[in-house]
């Protein structure tokens, strides 16, 4: 009995962030898999796919967004019920990458979560990873198998290019371990010049920051402060405030995933920034929308990485030809 | 270069329960490893050791209660660290085994979390189990690597010997399902009668039930009504009112874990149990403490399974003696 | 160089039960793959496939029948043979499950030999297992991978209700353990009212049993007592004498896996039960067919449930839309 | 809380060979630790230890003789139960290793059994393993893990030595494939002439030989014909008889493992040999027992191997200095 | 979303024998994948595919020749960066498999080197592995997975027959252990006489040899004098002298793998070989070759098998219907 | 039968720099195990040990230089061989992780060798690692197992503080992906400034530099260049050009590795840089040792850290407290 073999793409999502799946499915061409997904009374999560998913290709989207714990567990879970009612293969979706931080032992008897994420994916079922802009490229090496690394630097940067083009420019790192990303950066926006904050943080809390130097010319030009991610936005707060007094002509902060933890819109909406630019790979909840905020949306890029990946075409092109 | 082999045994406990854990530490006659552990501001978990434990005999302790995928994870970072931070053997302690439910796909295209979280804890790093009255003893299997599996029902039974002792007693399964563990209730408390209550629950919410049927005598009797778990009380209470339907001379509730998710308080408050008895193995906030509540500690049996497990003896009459 | 992938269906079987493997690939329109498999002189096990495999879809029956040891290794090793042949997928078929019985520790130092058998076939090569009523639903749990767990009671249900519909009827469950599945059959009966039997085992034998006590209303009605598996038969035949004694009008057993080792047979004939009826989940030799046995084939059911498995199909509806 | 660590050797056996055993641990100064071992009616085979395992060194001896795929499996399912019971290391013993002669696919789609045994026992949880005289060296580099590979060569040649040492000698290998074990016997003797029997096999049936033809110079010469094991006694005792018919003096069968299947005995009775010397890593049955056979006990060289393992003492010494 | 499944076929190459790979590539009527291979300042190998290679069927060339760590680790990188660009499959080809000598521990305390570079292979990411002429045929069972195992013999043997057959013709193997080689081209050319060398090696330093005599009639013969590999020569040389000495005819060397280290090439002209016949496994550089030696190609028999797994056919027949 | 246990610390080297090795065995007052190591005709690399390391707690060390890839193969056949003769644990010592620039996918289709190392290692048989200044941090997080990252920092800032503590210095990364490195030197140094060179590099030949631009005020400084290794020295040399031509007042090389590969020594020589300051970690020819080259001793710092883990003490003092 022989059959000619034919592949299946089903996409499928968790609850973190219904928006950015419903995009990525429209843009595909296709819809979500009807799934029932819930807690139990002690917060147990609990998931079941409301059609056949044997032998298709999966891909599992879910945002890393607070509560992290609960959404990561979940689609752990969700990866599970797809290997065991015969998934042919399962691409986790993580447009932002839970726990990356935590990607080395900045001290003895630290865990290394980064390395855990990708192992508890794995064992779960996980044959390969989508994800944006991780924090350190290597953490591509943590998954023991394809991980597609896509890049928002182009989405970004195309839309600085437009509104602040006629400007004089530079690009700041607002870190000193950061500053591979602001010379991409540099060489999108045509070679513009590169200045870093020297700042040292607590080693015990690192995401709290001490001192702040600006290390480069940034005077009378509008500064493009770029990171990758924004969580309570102290340091990039603070940063912008430093590149203002060092007589910076503006400042622009751009970052591919807005965490936005508290007090992180007070004190955007409160800094010297003309304008904060983000991508949507984790949801903002309307609350935290203000003025200057702009959010572009990631949906085109992880659309069309699931596309080429589904048809064996080139994903290297994403990242690279732009790059 | 020779030296005689010294083994260090090492007490670590996650933050969901620590009343429990300094009660076995106390028996233990140590105490917990200092460590810093909280969250960061994207909810993101954090764990450092304050002391080496390298070589050590590591167990970490953590109690598997709501929201209880933040101290999944918890749990899950605790043991890549020790690992990372070259413990010689981790024994992961867990009085409650979360998502012991979900221990078999009731339907197509579920997850089998309960063997799911066997696996995640093998790959972070754990050697072995220490868990208390699994939901089915067949999880033992599900992890690969010794399980010590703990009985609180001599805990339990004595304590209803000693105070009901007197009474003419029934021991009632609220479930068909579980009419195993009545089974060894009533070996304890003497051949007592045995009964069932005979329901049927919604497939797709199987923690919503429906209809219920006393099986056996029960008409005259003090019932004991055991279960392993109390989670919102629905399906216990109900069973309690129908003993009483049925001409039950009074209702004792027991079980191990003591979940008590909303509106759990409420019902059994309402319910004419006379008494209900739960162990320690979850934490039980002061606002869920109510008069008929009656709370056993588990904390000597964890502290002589660990002592036995640190030094080699035999953990086997800890549940095969007695039951 | 580019070609359509074709998959390709090849049905295999050990020695232990050629009647059903042939059965199945009847229902399939197709044939057994020829092979070589005999015993060297001492008692060595040697297989060998006389067609090319490479890249096929494998489904690999046998049943695990005495000398239960023997044909497990004899899967093992077609398996084995499988893999190194470059078969595509390994699908292991085994309509009984070999040592489900030992699916925990019933006390210390144990072996679990249900999650070892699934760990000796993931070893050898299995991709994925299809099963029949297995001993504990946990079991599916065991094997790290697809299993399809298929349900016989449609098959039994639908004979007796044809059979015996017209009486009034009620469901036994042989032991306390099992009534899950006799509330399954009163479900799919209709609604009859549900008993069981309440027995002590000894804890060091579990196949012997010591006592019975009928819990529930049998009196008049016609019974069905229900069971996975009829192994020796005592419990099951002490239970049809229990319900005779409590005024039951009559008993048909019914269990899916005929095992029927001695003295199964003689017990079964001599025991006040009208009708037993079984599948063909394992062979009965002709010295073990008698009067009151009613054999029903699983081979429609596996049959079925391979041809949705290699097209991709739900094999869900198989054990849900029933149940 | 610390304790110095001790180690504590428990000797286990299967129950396929316990003469050996015993022989095994009177020479060590301990005992075999009690156990139950038996089937249930249907076959399968359950195991419990009646002493606590934890912590210990353990080796588990078993004797791969037929029924050889049950004695294999009691093998793993004790290795499972001692797993589960926390045994700090596991040491497989098996005096002679099953499956070996399958060492290699010698036509395509044939199983590697003796690669699938070692992986069996990796899976049941087997640390290292201890063999006697492998059928082939390379199966050494099967196990994932220690291989400890003890020869009993000396044994055997200190026999013919002491007993023929006065004649004029030659050694001879039944099989162009394993002239090998002869040179090695060749070099013990003293360098004496080296001859072997051309033969040819049926692919398809490896034990049954077709031609024989003598290779080197064997006239006038006691001939001592050697090999790893006799299984059915027809190629040794065909080459006994093609030696005579070259005018060898006499004939001396000298081999380490008596499987001696049937009809073994009555050819090796009927053929020209003088003198069959075998050792005991299987059990010879009382009527296999014949006048001309001699058995050279193995406990010995076994119990040192364990001592030695526990002792971390080094094992080379034991087939490396005197080979 | 659905799409038929397509396979392509795609062959690389890495930089130790270019010749061999375009060979077989011309006669598969494709092409080499294009890729940057090259050394950093430090040794290290860098690679990079020029093409997409997501979903392919990869199958990597690569000679196992010296500097042969270096060619073996490029081949590692090449699995490792196939993998991780999404090849669907890899296939590892290595026409002669380094390290296949260390197939076994001669003595204690050695690796088994040819189980090493198995695991390695599987760690870096192989699906299969294509070898030729396997030093040992166990060496198959050392890696976890498939493995088409060649014979160059049909190529060497009917060459031989067409050159050689109307000579009185015997086949020798130098060694005692490779016998079944030799039995093998006894087969082949109509069953001519089989003798060996019995010589001694040195166990610390394996090929150094010491003495050599012939057992088995050669005196006036053409022998043909086989083994899988010529490395020093200096086994095989002294064999064709001792054969000269004791009246052979001639003596025709053949070896499907020509390693020819130093002084090999100066041994083998200055031989009494007529001839020495080998394939083009590894590469013979320029300054290596010499007129005696005939080089016949093993692309043909690579480019079957690879284009049988490719298109899932039977690639047993290519030893088995010859052999 | 029952021992205390001991340990028992053995020390091994590969051949690649035995100097260092030797250093590291007087200062713990032992012994390297003698063993047999060479290559093979055909470069294959046979590793014997002439003492029984049964239950040894082995530390293997070796230089990963050039020939690299001989080098690493060497050490992972050492690993395999211990694993095999059963030594209890097995910690891979490598000063230099080589390949760990390749520790992320630069472009597409590229391997990640730095984890594929570690892959190899844990495959072969290690259970942990030590290594002195990775490249980058999350290199830890490859190796699934404990990693002991030692830094060589206070060894190199406390000589730069001796000699030069009294000029005005700067510190200087010639990478903006490295000034996390520079950030440790400034705070060592006592909160001096820093600076970077903003280069751009090709990216497919990542180790050739594009140009270089002074970020930082270094004029009449003495600038302090720091990085992990100087492989070419081709970005150093010009780093330290731009620093001089930008004004500064002297530049001092440092780095932990030398790699020195040509033409690093001419360039060195030739450059402005007053001094060169590097450890032992790589061997450094006699042709390769230059006026200006300060070699500093890793082997305190190797030594200190093999006793505190074989004697379970706190390495984590060991790059905490002075960082």
């Amino acid at each position: 009995m022989k059959r000619t073999t034919e592949k299946n793409l089903m996409v499928f999502s968790g609850r973190a962030h219904p928006g950015l799946a419903h995009e990525v499915v429209d843009l595909l061409g296709t819809e979500l898999v009807p799934q029932s997904a819930y807690e139990f009374a002690n917060s147990e999560i609990y998931v079941r796919y409301e059609e056949s998913v044997r032998g298709c290709d999966a891909f599992v989207i879910q945002s890393h967004t607070a509560p992290i714990n609960e959404w990561i567990m979940e689609h752990l879970i969700m990866v599970d019920a797809l290997k065991r009612a015969s998934a042919k293969r399962i691409t986790v979706v993580m447009p932002f990458y839970g726990y990356a931080r935590q990607d080395k032992k900045h001290r003895g008897r630290e865990p290394i979560s980064a390395r855990l994420m990708a192992d508890l994916f794995k064992t779960a079922g996980a044959d390969r990873l989508i994800s944006v802009d991780l924090h350190a490229d290597q953490i591509q090496g943590y998954f023991d198998g394809p991980v597609d690394h896509l890049m928002a630097l182009p989405i970004l940067t195309d839309y600085v290019k437009a509104k602040y083009g006629h400007e004089e420019l530079a690009v700041v790192s607002p870190d000193a371990g950061r500053i591979k990303v602001a010379e991409r950066w540099s060489a999108k926006l045509g070679g513009v010049p590169l200045a870093f904050i020297h700042k040292t943080r607590r080693t015990d809390r690192p995401n709290e920051t001490v001192a702040n130097r600006v290390v480069g010319e940034v005077a009378g030009k509008v500064c493009v402060l770029t990171d990758d991610m924004i969580d309570t936005g102290g340091t990039i707060v603070k940063a912008a405030e430093a590149l203002m007094a060092d007589g910076a002509a503006g400042v622009v902060i751009a970052a591919t995933h807005p965490i936005l933890s508290d007090p992180a819109v007070d004190r955007l909406k409160n800094s010297p920034a003309m304008e904060v630019i983000v991508t949507n790979t984790l949801p903002i909840p309307e609350d935290r929308v203000f003025d200057k905020l702009t959010v572009l949306s990631i949906a085109p890029l992880v659309a069309r990485a699931i596309r080429e990946v589904f048809e064996d075409g080139s994903v290297t092109s994403m990242f690279d030809g732009h790059a």
